[in-house]
């Protein structure tokens, strides 16, 4: 293992870290908020960390197996960790469990919040919740659309026909080529739902927080109600409908660059997706339509808005699902499971995990008929090799018995079974918002430092594709080779 | 197609249904029991139907493939219809969804029940209801021990380590052989379970229907508190014991009859099994100890007792674990899922694939750091074939996709979520009661219709591993080869 180029790429992300806090710090002078100083130490103490990481001098300078376990591993820890320091020291959440969880779910794009009262929050601090929404968001673009299947994992490798296997030397000029043109699909989309919101009235402050949110898939809001606090139809169409592209493979905006539109409806995934949203809508709206006395427009925004906001795995709220039908409500549950496509900004199982799972059933019961039979499951036009829906098979197994191993623990900490199951699987999902005591009308706040603490784990697990963070658990991780 | 020899099969069945009720009627003529008449006609109309089905002519008197299938599905259908008639004829249940559903749950070895007053039935209805688990029993262990694996189907294939494949000629051959040991086997341990029953204290007759439904692992009792109402320590752990050997590997026994006591104990599944009821019954027996104010002993004679009787989907109840904390409920929950050993009267998804699982999960993480390492899962001594590994990973997603569809569609039938989704896991896994509306204490009796009819579906599905059913449902099942 060689610690060195581990801690200078560590000390490289706090240097970007610290001075992504030069702008909450911005925020925090052009308000003249209370949280200026919090802001100034937790830039220094960062960069100074970051300044020793960077000069550790590497051994043999490649990145191969193990380091870029590591540096997965301890980034996200890392960057949450120094990234809870403002909330630590603007007296926004006093407990470090809290502020780490709170940074946590930033980070991963979840947007669990351990934040009782939101609205009385000074700016910078609001900003920089919604801004770790953000960057979580574009790390995670890179992490999944590079680094995970430059390790031989994620969902995105289902896409790579050829299967070229891991290759770790050649991670870093990969990360390199793809992250550019993604960045830059990630900030365009950014700019235009900012416009977009302003204009259907909302605050430049709003607009913008709420923007950083959603193109992470996360969910802070600034308000208490969330997006339902605005009560603004056109900023919660405009939000839906961003959330939705949020959670598109990002890949797939390359064709559209190209005005290649085409690319986009003949990927299978995403006419899944779509079906599965507007499927679930449907439902979701046909469950709720008594309850809402004729208001049909209402109807529509709701329901889409609240499948759109957990299938994503946004987690924003314009409405208490929680007094729902029971179906609108299980519908939901399933769908914190489900989550975005591969390699966008959305958490869960990912939508062409599920696919490929259908696709393995249906290809089960025709060899019932044809057993001899020898049937490649396709994707597209590829085919998928054995091992890869192997993977999508055991990872989507492994994903179920965390939530069920997590799921009763949480219980000995004095939650119900509703709540510790949609607690554990609005985390593991960087859904957000669940039912019961962590539901749509709450918060995070009163779960004991424990539970905090299980399900920033399992935020983490979620984020980090499950693989990543167990390898580091592992004892014969850290044995020589 | 030769549905002349599918006709013949089942028309062999009948006959053996005809006979079977027999016994049920000698009880309701010894005691002189109301349902006499109602025993006199069913056995005359399913064996008038029987004789039927025999005189119809085989094209060419081979069981193949598709004939098979049909011969499983319709079998399994017929038997529970015709088994129906004496619940109608005698009044006990007047309507037919809900006769038809006792007699699934009885030949399923499920243990649901709509009878809300089970203690004023007659006789000859108790021991006909009890007897069907019994005949059940018999059934499924020939069904999964030779017909499904001579289908290429069911977790008992996972002990074919050279994997020959489906070979449909061989069918009935196979049957015959192995049936002969297994039934010797399950009728000793039948006899000795009746005979410890009665030393404890119970009734024959209550020693008799408790066997019959214990060696089922089906559930049915005499009373409304079920084994609890008999308030005898020494039958319930008699029965305790019992439902753990009927949810082992029935193949396991042929070593015993030989005195290769290690046979059992080197078998991977048993180990696995033994591990996690002790683990169950240890956990729960914490998590329940407080309420019991320091009865150590009923303590572990509860939490055991309710451990095996819900993995080996018996459903048997001594206490109203509904009352018990949160922990206990839901290992109780997530036991129903895992169920008996493969080739036992146990329903579930099996020990072995909860094992396999476990074992695809741990060759996952070893590759991790081994990824060009080419890892077989061994169980036992022998490597399991890898399309193995993904018809059990298939098979299990497939389980919890039609868990999470059937839970759905309850909601719609007035239920709640704690309600529906435990009806479905219950009746799935051929457990019985669940928890909510159709918990502990009450019955399946107060559902719509409705409900009961995809309830019946659902034991179906489990009992006979999805995939036969499924099969008949498809339209190119019916296709011409």
């Amino acid at each position: 293992m060689d610690y060195g180029i581990v801690l200078r790429v560590l000390g490289f992300l706090l240097i970007i870290e610290a001075g992504s806090m030069l702008l909450p710090l911005g925020v925090a002078l052009y308000y003249g908020g209370p949280d200026i100083g919090a802001f100034a130490v937790a830039i220094l103490v960062t960069a100074a960390a970051g300044i020793a990481g960077l000069r550790c001098k590497p051994t043999n300078g490649v990145v191969r197996y193990r380091e870029a376990f590591m540096i997965v591993g301890l980034g996200w820890l890392l960057a949450s960790g120094f990234g809870s320091l403002p909330f630590l020291l603007a007296g926004t959440l006093p407990s470090v469990a809290d502020a780490f969880f709170e940074t946590v779910s930033g980070f991963t794009t979840t947007g669990a919040t351990v934040i009782s009262n939101i609205e009385v929050q000074p700016y910078g601090i609001l900003f920089w919740r919604s801004f770790t929404h953000w960057l979580g968001g574009m790390g995670i673009i890179v992490f999944t659309l590079a680094v995970l299947p430059a390790l031989g994992l994620g969902s995105m490798r289902i896409f790579q026909a050829e299967s070229p296997g891991p290759t770790p030397t050649k991670l870093v000029p990969r990360v390199d080529q793809t992250a550019k043109l993604l960045y830059g699909i990630y900030i365009a989309l950014t700019i235009l739902q900012m416009i977009a919101l302003k204009i259907t009235g909302m605050s430049w402050f709003d607009s913008i927080t709420h923007t950083f949110a959603t193109m992470g898939t996360g969910g802070f809001s600034t308000r208490n109600a969330s997006v339902g606090g605005f009560g603004n139809a056109a900023s919660e169409w405009v939000i839906a409908i961003f959330m939705f592209a949020a959670a598109v493979n990002f890949s797939l905006y390359y064709g559209l660059i190209h005005r290649k539109w085409s690319a986009l409806f003949k990927d299978e995934e995403f006419r899944f997706y779509g079906a599965m949203v507007v499927g679930a809508a449907l439902l979701v709206g046909i469950s709720i339509f008594d309850s809402y006395k004729g208001q049909l427009g209402k109807v529509v925004r709701d329901a889409f808005f609240q499948v759109v906001s957990i299938v994503t795995t946004t987690g924003f709220i314009t409405v208490d699902y929680e007094k729902w039908p029971e179906l609108s409500k299980m519908i939901l549950f399933f769908l914190m499971f489900v989550g975005g496509c591969a390699g966008s900004t959305g958490g869960g199982l990912k939508q062409v995990r599920i696919l490929l799972i259908f696709k393995a059933i249906k290809r089960k019961l025709y060899k019932l008929m044809h057993p001899k039979a020898v049937i490649p499951i396709v994707l597209g036009d590829s085919p998928v090799p054995e091992e890869t829906v192997d993977d999508v098979l055991v990872f989507t197994l492994f994903y179920l018995l965390i939530f069920a191993v997590m799921s009763m623990l949480l219980l000995t900490q004095g939650l119900d079974a509703v709540s510790s199951m949609s607690a554990v699987a609005a985390t593991m999902g960087n859904v957000g918002p669940g039912f019961g005591l962590v539901g749509p009308t709450t918060s995070y706040a009163d779960l004991t430092t424990l539970t905090k603490i299980m399900l920033s784990i399992c935020m983490l697990l979620g984020r980090l594709e499950i693989f990543p963070l167990v390898a580091l658990a592992m004892p014969n991780f850290w044995r020589k080779a």
